[in-house]
């Protein structure tokens, strides 16, 4: 495994790719819980006028029943109207795509968007659904394995890096 | 618009890129109709092992209620075991994205699949979703225009060729 990248970095490189693209009308939404810090940066940096969103899928994943019931509620909240609103989806880290396609219908479940783009941090690569970002900083030159789980953590001082744990 | 391509050349095409990828557990299944008719030669072309799978979408559509109820029932079929099998979607032309996404969704009702990807013979794109084809055989150079319908069609002797229609 490759040295991981400077979250920073990456960060710039995607506002950098979003800019020209935004307009008033759109609406960026995080993926609980790296995606959403990732989007919290985002819409302050790409002066996003919507309220940021956020969406927790916890209990959209298709292998919830494998995984058990999570006790937490759900931790969705989209504070604009989804209906015709260009939505950017934001994610951390994108690996089968099964994430991002959870997170699709739940955004459905509040109306139905003009359009959703999907930007993330990193392509981890070993895709399984037909699901592509247009907005992306860093592919992995290498799969990493199904033992660990490359996601976003933040600090107590809000320092955002990138940081590989047991899956 | 460019004249449209030649259906046959096309289907080759696909079937040259999707030929090294084909194992004993793939399954295919066409998006109905274009989709389907597309699906049926190539699951004969390529050697599926097994049955073929039809989807239907009508009924999926996020702007099913605006276009009101359809008559006739649905004519999915799914003859196999979808749990942990890699699955190949077939659709005559990927337009926004959200008919994949309706067939993605109607998948999942049958099982939990390995895997999805997507396999179609025009990618006319102004995509609206972050949806993307693994195996595509032709791509549009301009937009053709939210008016216009391009699909595959079938001939009485079975022949097929790509036509454009009113949307």
């Amino acid at each position: 495994m490759p040295q991981l990248p400077d979250a920073d970095t990456l960060l710039e490189a995607l506002v950098a790719q979003m800019a020209p693209h935004v307009t008033d009308d759109t609406a960026l939404v995080g993926i609980y819980t790296g995606g959403a810090w990732l989007a919290e940066r985002l819409h302050e940096r790409l002066g996003i006028r919507h309220p940021l969103g956020t969406i927790d899928v916890s209990f959209y994943r298709d292998d919830f029943g494998a995984k058990g019931l999570h006790p937490q509620l759900r931790r969705s909240d989209i504070p604009f109207d989804m209906e015709d609103t260009p939505v950017i989806l934001v994610d951390d880290v994108l690996f089968t795509g099964r994430t991002t396609r959870a997170a699709l219908n739940e955004l459905f479940d509040y109306g139905r968007p003009a359009r959703v783009d999907l930007a993330v941090l990193v392509d981890r690569g070993e895709r399984q659904l037909p699901i592509y970002p247009r907005y992306c900083a860093h592919t992995l030159p290498a799969p990493i394995g199904s033992g660990q789980r490359l996601q976003l953590s933040k600090a107590d001082d809000g320092t955002l890096s990138l940081r590989l744990i047991d899956a």
